[in-house]
């Protein structure tokens, strides 16, 4: 695509420089189109992004998931890609431009222009002239949505929002509080939107104070049962625009992303059915993928045409909504992107011998699920089967890890790499991130990763299990089920000397798997797998497969069992 | 003991509340006896403890370590324990009863007295009152050590002072700083001393500036060696009590510790040397006990005799000069208390059935040792066993840790706990300690431990590896190994399809374990144990032989080589 020129408009306004940030004014995951400006500008499609330019340059920040794409959407526009964690970053290269213009032009009074409404954090306070200048070129930007705010119903939500708001404002010491972050409005509220792809939510602000509770949305996105609806809990309506900034979020913090990663019995209920369903969903699909490429004479098989398939299959399941994020499909060397985005100029015929990372997940109204799976196909090398098994070994460690409460996310995330360190290998992204209920496939606060995270992990979080290796224009291997925190209460045979004792050492916590599909045992390296690991291999394989098999088809039964069978070293 | 009762002079002075903490002004872990009121005071010998005295109550918090012992030691004294971690901490005790008596006697001004010299922190902010009562109520105080200086030889050292305190005023950006911590100053100026058991410091705080250099000392302490020295280093000389506390630590903080805390190749290779004297010494012990048990007929050993014998081995080697820390001979349920204090009390002799726990360390003029081992004597439960083997695969996984460089220790500590969490169980303290070099035998920056530190572990750094287990009045089991940080160069065998490739993953570091000490495999459980766990322990044994056996006797070396024999699952 040709790159927009925002020069002559900077010069016109007298902006020196300018700066953009891949972001909405609720700091969403996903995004409405009206803010995809960075995208419009430059061609580049990673979700993180900080724009600057100047006069002479223009860079555009982001972070490790999106290098290799990255560069390759800004070959040509005369955009500087730069590393997150490796080259300088914005805030520093802005500073040191700043001085430079000053001591070149002698104006102490630079003007660094941007849309304060999607600029946060130290960023923010480099702003001093307030404008939007894509409003300018943007001929055909999309307006904001206003689609029509849903009921979500009691049958999965598991708490009413009155009690919601009651705990919030507890919790707040009775202190106003302004939401502006979508999905925390979506869950206090129990409403639902399709203002953003992948996540239910709706544009709007939410003030609670222990006097006023006000949702500042578009009047156009409410109907009659949702304005009766918002009566009965006592919260009035007003313009979007008329939301009071100034409140924002109280001395002792905002409460929600905890209580809301917290899911209730009800939630918990309705995740294990979606994830059901999703088990189902991967299973047709792997067979049907399998029947494809053994069939020479068809067609060969694209990683887009996965990509539908997946969609379509799942729309076989009830109370399927959509995808919970934009699947990966990423054959070969565009494993090696750990966010590889599927698009007609990337597409590729999946044949021959190699690896196929599929990384996928569904909004069912019932709940959210991210599941990644990597199959071997045809002949894979030594090297790519000892990279599988020991991104797998990783796996099987954190899920069988067992913790004492008040365990941080940040001192598990070793387990899942410990593996491929020893082999001098890593990854770059976290190990875990939270799910949330029909809500963002991602969410806070609390996470398995290398950086410190002082949030412990609580009973009742959901949150991914998904090590990975990425090999630069080799492939990629990731293994991602999501698994449930919850107390430790092992089985008398599990403790084979001693009574698990919450007086002596405290209480402990460990996790379910919840994700229910086989691991392709086809890649395995044996020798590498101790004895415990086949074994949970096995274990989970009989999970599995007893858990899918009365929602399947005779025949597609019979393939399932073939891939679960007891592996043995 | 009968304790001494402070309220008296808490009244004639007009204290209402009356605080103590178990510290010298220089925060040393050991300390002259000048110090030691709280141990004259209650009869209370932990490291770590905190008094208040109100006219009605007295209170003593300490933490994990020292639960049990604190509690014995306690007992009939008046002082009610207070567990650090469990119970209120004791500023927010000391502030409620501040609260009590404002409200009681409706007096604000609550005198809260203290010796300012050794409290800090928070509760320091407390003392309005400076004033040491142990003063006035114990008649035969010792009075602060006149013990003299030394000059820490070059071949030891491994750079000169001249250039130390030159780094140093490099990384304060030329802002003066004032060093208090004992083992900081006898760093710096590669001095050391004797006032202080275990430690080889002297008393004195060391003023460092770009246009002056004073070390505030008792000049007693300097013999003429020492003052040239001094003088050529461009070092004066002050009183102690002039020392300018308003200097304190520059804004860019205090660069020491890390810089200690990077060992030399002079300092490891003294390390080193001492590594493989401590390991002749252990030899030597554990054949000594083992034939001392053998023989029914004489006189049971004790604990103390343990203590005595390997403190007598260790004067056999040459450049050793003090234990570095009281050894803990801990016999079944001693071991429970992970510092058991030996003493003539407690003293129990080792015979029977049982687990034997010996953590102990040397002072060599060339290196600080730390090591502990257990031992499994006569027969053990399944328990017991599995609680050994539980621990030791804990500290194996550590010790083959590989990780990206800038890992932090917090990261790791999990991987020490693993097999023991699975069980249930865990220990309160941490993983790894620094060591010093013939210096203090815990030190910072660097730990590795449930609670964040944002130290990353560094190339250099030297830190214990000791997971355990305590069982109350059972037994406790410790297999610490001291181990060097160093970066990560696999031989091509290691890795067996790929080549370490820094450009793709970055640097990577590890550990190589330096003591030199046999494992008692009759304590293993070998179907718990990994093939590759069996396979370190093998690989281990055959260093430690090889290394050990040139320098023992012929009837030495063919016992060990029996310790060390190849095991198999």
């Amino acid at each position: 695509m040709e790159p927009i020129n925002l020069l002559p408009n900077m010069q016109r306004h007298g902006i020196d420089i300018y700066v953009m940030t891949n972001s909405d004014p609720h700091q969403s995951e996903y995004m409405p189109d009206h803010w995809k400006g960075i995208e419009k500008l430059t061609g580049f499609r990673g979700e993180v992004a900080t724009v600057i330019i100047t006069d002479k340059e223009a860079r555009l920040w982001t972070d490790s998931r999106f290098f290799i794409s990255g560069a390759k959407q800004l070959e040509g526009t005369g955009y500087q890609l730069m590393k997150m964690g490796i080259d300088i970053d914005a805030i520093s290269w802005l500073d040191q431009k700043i001085k430079e213009m000053q001591s070149a032009t002698q104006r102490q009074d630079i003007r660094v222009g941007g849309d304060l409404r999607v600029i946060f954090g130290a960023l923010r306070e480099r702003i001093n002239t307030d404008i939007d200048l894509m409003d300018e070129v943007w001929a055909d930007r999309p307006s904001l949505p206003k689609n029509k705010v849903e009921l979500y119903d009691d049958a999965y939500n598991g708490e009413p929002a009155q009690s919601k708001i009651a705990r919030i404002l507890e919790k707040t010491r009775h202190q106003p509080i302004l939401l502006s972050a979508l999905d925390e409005i979506a869950w206090t509220l129990n409403l639902r939107g399709t203002d953003i792809p992948c996540t239910p939510v709706f544009v709007s602000y939410l003030l609670l104070s222990d006097t006023e509770k006000t949702l500042y949305i578009d009047s156009d996105k409410l109907n009659p049962e949702v304005i009766n609806y918002l009566k009965a809990l006592g919260v009035s309506n007003k313009p979007y625009e008329e939301a009071p900034f100034e409140i924002g979020t109280p001395s002792s913090g905002n409460p929600i992303p905890l209580m809301k990663a917290l899911k209730n019995v009800i939630e918990l209920k309705g995740t294990r059915a979606a994830m059901l369903k999703d088990g189902i969903v991967m299973t047709r699909f792997y067979r049907w993928l399998e029947e494809q490429l053994k069939e020479a004479s068809s067609k060969p098989i694209t990683e887009l045409d996965c990509v539908q398939k997946i969609i379509d299959l799942r729309k076989e399941q009830p109370l399927y909504r959509e995808e919970s994020f934009p699947a990966i499909v990423a054959w070969n060397e565009h494993g090696a992107m750990p966010h590889y985005e599927n698009s007609v100029e990337t597409n590729v015929a999946i044949k021959g011998d190699g690896i196929l990372l599929i990384d996928t997940g569904g909004q069912y109204l019932d709940g959210t699920t991210d599941i990644t799976r990597t199959v071997c196909l045809g002949e894979v090398s030594n090297e790519m089967k000892r990279d599988y098994t020991l991104v797998l070994k990783g796996h099987i460690r954190l899920a069988q890890a067992v913790f004492p409460a008040g365990t941080r996310g940040d001192q598990l995330d070793a387990l899942a790499r410990y593996d491929l360190w020893r082999d001098g290998k890593t990854y770059l992204h976290g190990t875990s991130h939270g799910v949330g209920h029909y809500l963002g496939v991602h969410e806070g606060p609390q996470s398995v990763r290398m950086q410190h995270n002082p949030q412990p992990l609580l009973s009742g979080m959901i949150i991914s299990n998904e090590p990975a290796i990425y090999i630069a224009d080799g492939y990629g291997i990731r293994h991602e089920n999501c698994v449930l925190c919850k107390p430790f209460e092992p089985k008398a045979e599990s403790i084979q000397c001693r009574t698990y004792n919450k007086d002596e050492f405290g209480e402990f916590m460990h996790f379910e798997t919840l994700t229910l599909c086989y691991f392709d045992t086809h890649g395995l390296v044996m020798e590498l797998l101790t004895d415990e690991e086949v074994d949970w291999i096995n274990k989970y394989h009989r999970k599995v497969y007893e858990t899918l098999a009365p929602n399947l088809a005779e025949e597609e039964r019979e393939w399932l069992k073939v891939k679960c069978q007891t592996i043995s070293k």
